[in-house]
């Protein structure tokens, strides 16, 4: 941790400071440069209240060396780290390492046809989960919420049919106690902090699909990642899908550098949804590929079968005739990257 | 609600649309513009599914001529709400209408000498609410989570022996159940699109104090509102605490033109956090009156009696003194604008 | 164009202005809504001074139906366009259509050895142009300015030894008098919307590499190359070069989605400059190749022989070696989708 | 400065790189850390290449401490700058120190007796400074561009017929010429980076309204008069003028923290444009007396005799009368910080 004390600080002053720091168990190296002291505290700074350094009169900067990330930083952990969900047909899917995902199925859960049909299609054109909604997260109060206990049930008549993992949303601690035969609990982007409900999924042992807050840093969406881990639960996806920025020809804008910089920093599985980051159906296949070419392990799409009779999001839903044909491109796409599907 | 239509639709299939439009209780004004046709869409259209209608394959756009808030909406309630909260030394203190509100405290409670000291303080200075962390969310796990129903215990001591009411953060809806006491509730930033808490607050009936989420619009702030509204409670204070933006000199952007714009759309009073917004003590005062020059009904502010040793927010909380020379020149703004603090 | 009128606007002012709305030669189409009234002016709107409806007593908010660019449009002008760059050596090179433009070299121009050396470099590994910068945006007078008219003079000596067209940017209308053997030109992202600068491209009848502004929508972008068009200079090759966000692992954030955006509302070419997008070497690679896979028709890369000693940018330039390797990756990319380097 | 190893970093290299910093003028403190080495640079930096050292192999990241400009650092030059305008009247205007600006009038010059009303009207309530647009930076070729010549003469009859100093935008070098009799040259949000106009304008000896850039950070706002300060030119007023942010009820969103954010970096006054922040006339009124309780030293704000009819920005620009009833009030405020108009 490095402090940069005001200009002017005086020499007695910071010598009271320098005990006072040296007294929470670090070293500290003084420069003195053209205009500031800068203190370099060397040793174990887990105790160092960093912000209360910040409120210290002497202090002008504080600059931390180390990620405040442990258990989902790479530095640890060298090795690509690779989840592993057995299917009801007991066939074990991978995401990460060499392991792409394809997650692919409606937004929402809307009866039983859709489900079946849906999971059917997206099974034949070879995606390995099934994503559908049961609990909806809705910006009005008056939009359709999802079917709740009964979506579930649908989404598990679905899974027992296809052999398919499903993946879906909780929105609340109290809900998990329904999630039993959920294979990968999604915390969408507005949950990303919230924090009652991490520490609650550290204690499952089901692997989390945490999407990034649409408005957060990598460095806390790692750290949302950390609640998790720090709780005893270390299965882990990351998942982008788009961030807010001044633009909206799009509905959020698509980082795809994040894949990169996360698998630099981290080495939990990344994949990416195109469908929410663009909100436009018609923009989804170019950017799963880019998404592949970018080093994605993964990618979650929405497909519905019906998509201007949807419930909700219909404006950004392939059809199966669309997954279909991207599933035969993105499949050339990962053999570039010596990856498989 | 005004659909435009992709340039180039055939007349049948745009026949075909209007009739599928009005069966769903519109009617459907046509216009021929150069390049597209515009639909105009009038009378109920709570039923329509725009998002489905944006998925058709005929339109480009969609766009909303209502507001999508009703309870929460200027339009149907013309007159400001105004907040009235009693205290246990009996005396009523409102937020909105001519009353500003000024809400003190700690970021978290620490221990009971500091709480009551800091309360004992900005009651003295003329504050009208205490404020103070109970339940803390913190983006580390490994940061000072707060002292829990500890916590809550001390806060309310000191609401006993200075009379103030008291205002404090839930961070999940089993919470809640302790909050009895508690006079306001505060929602937090990152929870303002927790729906489930949303909706679970609307069964309360204690004022409840909604952050702003950081990345959130005024719509969608007044969308959180009406979630609580729509379960029967209507007693919501609007907060703004700064929102993310690309510049860092700050630790968000504080955005005070959002107390003219949502004075305009809303009727609920609408408050200021500039500890939270600026991060920066140095900053508190001349937010805070900015704040009130901009039309706020008033400022929320952490105020620490030892700021360098807070195991919160530290760089960010004023001192009593500095406090009580703020509550002087606040009183001076509000008397500019004929409001009484 | 749609004009939204404010709630309780009386019916006799609104006559009023439609009168005055026909006058000015468009045709008004009347909807009395639930709340609001709507009008729709069709017919030639383009005499309509949109800004100045916005101001009207009665009017609340005014959506344009039909895109602000023309010339830049492909609604009017529906096939891909093709910029062929002939160059010294006598072979065609293309941007645009089924061709693939890689543009490879140096941020600055430092001295002989250097840009022959890289200049030598890319155009061996199969780069089709040679960007070097003479005059250079510094955010800092007391950065290095670039070499000026030497550096002009040692590119174009670049240019004769290889035989690659050269692209290097221009920053004031009087630098363009030294520009005549280059052969694109090249408009930074601080110049996006350098009004007087467009107006004089306008007149030239030179390719024009229009960098997107770090903070400009996609439909502020089209509108610098309408400015430009507009003159009579419709050789335009439009750059995604990343955007400025809340976020800042990377120097900006990297918008893909903006490849298919504009080449669905522009028949314009769209290239990617990953390099200025990430600020790091290291996410060059992968960030070249997802802009293939977007649909993006060619990359912008700095390539330094020495980086570790370059006199900008030497953090994002990759070396010749990693650009020779990432050739041969970015030709199998292309003929993913049937295209050509 | 100080620079932070990549973790890993051998011994042997890192003593190599300690002596090659050395060998530039800096004295090297080294510490070992936990898992990174950190170097502190100590002495004159200012021959160091911080973006070459980012460029190193050893190198994760370079922290400047010291601030990028000089001439505009407060640290250098405590006392507030105050710029002294003479006007045609022979009284002398100022902004900074106690004294506050206030710049007013039409967005543009459209025609004489409209100049001439508005510059009425604005003298008798008070302003200090006429502004109007000649040459207009407009987002599109169609739009009207400004009298050009010609409403730069009507301007300077409005200033012989009001006494009061002017102040206009300069779009380019070549205009320079025509600005002679020009008293405040203003520097719009988009050329705030036009390094070449910055340049250029480091060698007039008129004040300069230095207006931020959209989405330009308080130290790129700075690097920008530091590149006017370094050509002589002292004599630099900063405005902000709201920031592109992902909300969009205001034209862009103003951000009053910059306010004591730059005076306590800086030395020069600041100003504040609501006008152009807010994009609408009905907010202007608050945002101004926010401005002022916030700090700043003056405002500069769109006034036009007939908004609904002007040629831009109507719905952003007051009637003479509402700045008549504003300027009662900024009266007000400014005596509460003890400053006068």
């Amino acid at each position: 941790m490095i402090v940069v004390l005001k200009p002017g600080a005086k020499k007695k002053e910071v010598l009271k400071f320098t005990v006072f720091l040296e007294q929470q168990g670090v070293k500290v190296h003084y420069s003195q440069g053209a205009s500031r002291i800068v203190l370099g505290l060397v040793g174990d700074t887990q105790g160092i209240n960093a912000e209360a350094l910040g409120a210290h009169h002497l202090v002008e900067k504080v600059v931390r060396v180390q990620e405040p990330y442990k258990r989902a930083n790479r530095l640890f952990h060298p090795e690509d780290t690779r989840i592993d969900v057995p299917g009801p047909d007991g066939v074990i899917r991978s995401i990460g390492g060499v392991s792409l995902g394809i997650i692919a199925g409606p937004c929402s859960v809307e009866n039983r046809e859709q489900i079946l049909r849906v999971a059917g299609a997206v099974k034949k054109a070879g995606a390995g989960f099934l994503r559908g909604g049961a609990f909806k997260p809705r910006t009005s109060p008056y939009s359709f919420q999802g079917l709740g206990c009964e979506g579930l049930d649908l989404l598990l008549a679905a899974k027992k049919e296809t052999g398919l993992p499903i993946v879906t949303e909780v929105m609340g601690n109290h809900q998990l106690e329904v999630f039993e035969d959920v294979d990968v609990i999604q915390v969408g982007t507005r949950n990303m902090q919230n924090f009652t409900l991490l520490k609650e999924l550290g204690r499952s042992r089901k692997p989390i699909l945490l999407k990034r807050g649409y408005a957060c840093t990598l460095t806390e969406l790692l750290m949302a990642a950390e609640y998790i881990m720090a709780g005893g639960n270390d299965r882990i996806i990351l998942c982008e899908r788009g961030i807010r920025t001044f633009d909206n020809f799009t509905r959020n804008t698509l980082d795809l550098s994040a894949i990169p910089a996360l698998k630099k920093q981290s080495h939990l599985p990344v994949i990416v949804d195109p469908s929410h980051a663009t909100g436009l159906a018609w923009m989804v296949p170019s950017m799963a590929k880019a998404a592949l070419a970018a080093g994605a392990d993964g990618v979650i799409l929405e497909v519905h079968n019906d998509p201007e009779n949807a419930l909700c999001d219909g404006e950004q839903s392939i059809t199966p005739e669309t997954f279909t044909l991207l599933m035969d491109s993105l499949k050339k796409y990962a053999a570039l990257e010596g990856r498989s599907i």
